[in-house]
């Protein structure tokens, strides 16, 4: 096998990696935050904040489904009772378990042009993952399915802006449980080259993650054990109990050093205490909890800190995002990962049910919280709306354009001679104007961010036109650049391996259904 | 008259002065960033700038069409010479007149509630101002009258949110010009009981709304010297041009100790250089001579630093608002501004033509770039849309809900023992739910903020309704609260005094119109 993986690596070195040239698009880049993020409480408070947490899992504990993952937890010193699922953990234990965690790591794609970096100052967007139903505006909405499924994963390879893929965008219903793993997979695979999250759903599904993405990136076993290639979103099951596919699944990718995100749903009001401030200490523990876990399963395995927390409406229960709440948490739980020295995974997110104005007002909130609180990785960056039950296609392409936004906003500003313009503003003097000058003509090509969506046509124009509004011109949008779409060059032989191994994962009746 | 004074403020104070108590409202209050403003480029670049504007400022010059401005700055020791409008200023000049200038005051409304500070952590948001169209869904849009500027006022009296008037939502352009700023501040007077910004069109007019708003705030002359009671936004004429009306209104302002607050309209590619750098150093030119001029007519005129770069559409020439590179020029103003110890104005604007998801995400951008950027003013807060050519009924209720999410995130976040809720997560214990604990029914009525527009219903209930988009409620809600608008407060001797003035200057023809 070792000559084997040479010998591909070889040729798909050799292969032209080349670029979708159809749709002229920004470089794909790792983007970086070009100022501290912002401290919204005091370093006290981020410590009462902390004191509570270690105090509730010495104390109260969490419950731990999995038998192996509490001999496990026996093992690394945590108080586990003979015939009892409750597990309490020292706060020293919580303290030198999480300090093992590296503070910044890679993740690669399988096109070495699209790995990425998390940790410090690092930031990185992903597309939306996990939504039951999608919708466009012209056939309305539906449930998951694997035309729509693939088409989603499309528009994701081709925006450069989406750095990652965050999971299934849409749940391809349509395909049985046990195989849809190596479906999905296969697809995140072949049709795009971007790094991706696998679904934790028991061992033998993250199994077959693991040995699917070492064809697609030709290494071995061994090699793959150092090198980050996918990762796991790891919700627990809010307040205080881990799960048992959950457990397994951490324990199969830090077996393996492949990155595990632990992320807490803690609604406020709902699954956490109705105060922001509870609702962290909540999803401060849980998260704690997961991350020292994976410490013990194997020290060094690199993880992510996810925040989650928001609030529900306290008139009808419904989970809101992007509100003034969930911005609040956004910041404080950036605080805490920074406290530990942990990356830090936030969301674009909102409650609308279209792409109107409070779709847009919420996701932007998102981003700002995201941004500000020093998010290192965004989950459902594109496409996110109704709380994640739907993933529309139209929503895709104004994140999109909303994330190129945040990252030309995160560009550094120059101030060079040159971008001082004095002698420009010398040449066109009082009352002058600056269109027609040599230093305009040189540079107004790429001076300024070119939207997708924004319609800047004056008033009547516009209304001539017959009044677009965003969605609509969304919508001519997605449908285009997707009939543009270009599968990334994939080597045959890791091609024929790839499918080689799901026809025999197939053949073999899959995954276990009954987690 | 000062006997006089002191009946009508006795009986002004002994007025009840009730909060309308028909729409349930947040309480006024003044706003405070809890966080130290986004530093988005570093000190050296912030020097770069300010050195650039000196030696503009020294080299190249200003102009000022004034003749009057250009003797009080030759007074002052600027470089002035015989025959030309062009004023050069020394570097030390204007640093040493800048100085001159307070970090922070108080800007007094008639009704003491909403008597606002600026500077520092301050934050206030106004009214938008001076839109020549505005709109409604129902009847479109038409141009800017009477009867729309009032009921805009009423729209911003009405919500705690708006702290100020930036000046006439719409112009009413049904009103004779030479009149219209009788009228109009008799309804600032009148339909609200905040404070408002003024027109600076020539000394007539200034003089005119100095006498208004003396008489409706009971002072006499003197008193009102060292009380700013009112304020003035100053546009330089970019590039490097200042001219006469403005300049005159400069003075009498600054006479009187009323804040003016210097904005030059620098727009990248047009009016200033393509680079966000070389707009900057236009704008910060063009403010420092205004701040410093106000300083050179009495020093200790409370001024605030105006920033209003932002980039044109390179295919059209069209303004665009609510971008990355307004964004960055919003937080580089603030930095330039907190160089010289000045508050700072910024404004949430989009380019968008009707309250579709672009209004709404240009316009949180705005915001974020506000916030972080360390606004102390915020102009233009609810109602503008087109660029600033329309104000729209429907975009004012968005962004009265978006500013107060803002106000929102603002407010401290409480981590005592009791929100941190130790008690309330261990009672509930794994696998609970909190919506029915004590905890959580003591506090779910205050816990969350409740939005005026978010629908947070299902997609099934929402699309049982009629699916109604973020507008259509919108046009709603703006109905019904204008419908429960009651006028403040006035004291009945204030009033007549108001109207004899009013009905003397427009006998006398009012303002001349040839400005």
């Amino acid at each position: 096998m070792g000559h084997e993986r040479v010998q591909r690596r070889g040729r798909r070195r050799g292969a032209a990696i080349s670029e979708a040239a159809v749709l002229p698009q920004p470089d794909f880049k790792q983007l970086r935050r070009p100022y501290r993020p912002v401290p919204l409480v005091s370093e006290d408070q981020v410590d009462a904040i902390h004191n509570a947490s270690l105090k509730l899992l010495a104390e109260t504990g969490i419950e731990v489904l999995l038998d192996e993952a509490r001999e496990i937890m026996a093992k690394a010193g945590a108080d586990v009772r003979d015939g009892e699922t409750r597990v309490r953990f020292d706060p020293s234990l919580i303290e030198e378990l999480i300090a093992k965690a590296p503070s910044e790591f890679e993740l690669h794609a399988r096109n070495p042009k699209h790995t990425i970096k998390f940790g410090g100052d690092s930031v990185a967007f992903g597309m939306m993952a996990s939504a039951p139903n999608c919708s466009d505006i012209d056939n309305g909405r539906r449930t998951g399915n694997q035309k729509d499924y693939r088409n989603f994963l499309r528009l994701s390879q081709m925006h450069n802006v989406l750095h990652f893929n965050g999971g299934y965008p849409v749940e391809p219903v349509d395909i049985h449980a046990s195989i849809r793993h190596l479906d999905c997979i296969s697809d995140l695979i072949t049709l795009t080259d971007k790094t991706y999250c696998i679904y934790a759903l028991g061992r033998d599904r993250v199994a077959d993650a693991i040995e699917m993405t070492r064809i697609a990136h030709g290494l071995t076993m061994e090699e793959m054990q150092d090198k980050a290639c996918m990762f796991s979103i790891i919700n627990t099951n809010s307040p205080l109990q881990l799960d048992k596919p959950m457990m397994e699944g951490v324990i199969a990718l830090a077996e393996m050093g492949q990155p595990v995100v632990i992320t807490p749903f803690t609604l406020a009001g709902a699954m956490a205490p109705v105060t922001i401030a509870g609702a962290l200490v909540l999803q401060n523990a849980e998260a704690l909890a997961g991350i020292a876990f994976a410490q013990m399963v194997r020290p060094g395995t690199p993880v992510i800190y996810g925040g989650f927390t928001s609030n529900v409406d306290m008139k009808s229960g419904a989970p809101a995002f992007g509100t003034p709440e969930y911005m609040k948490a956004q910041h404080v739980g950036g605080q805490l990962a920074r406290r530990y020295g942990l990356p830090y995974r936030s969301s674009n997110v909102c409650a609308a049910n279209t792409v109107d104005s409070q779709a847009a007002y919420e996701a932007v909130f998102s981003l700002w919280g995201a941004i500000n609180g020093g998010m290192n990785m965004l989950m459902h960056g594109a496409g996110w709306l109704e709380g994640g039950l739907c993933c529309s296609y139209e929503k895709t392409i104004m994140d999109i354009d909303l994330l190129q936004m945040v990252s030309e906003f995160l560009q550094p500003l120059s101030t060079s001679d040159d971008d001082l313009a004095l002698d420009a503003i010398n040449d066109v003097g009082p009352a002058g104007h600056f269109f027609g000058t040599e230093h305009t003509q040189e540079r107004y090509r790429d001076a300024f961010y070119s939207p997708i969506l924004s319609d800047w046509r004056n008033f009547e124009t516009w209304d001539e036109a017959g009044s677009p509004i965003a969605i609509e011109r969304a919508n001519r949008v997605w449908k285009e650049r997707l009939a543009q779409y270009q599968e990334p060059p994939l080597d045959m032989a890791i091609r024929d391996e790839l499918m080689a191994f799901v026809a025999k994962r197939k053949e073999q009746g899959g995954a276990k259904t009954d987690f």
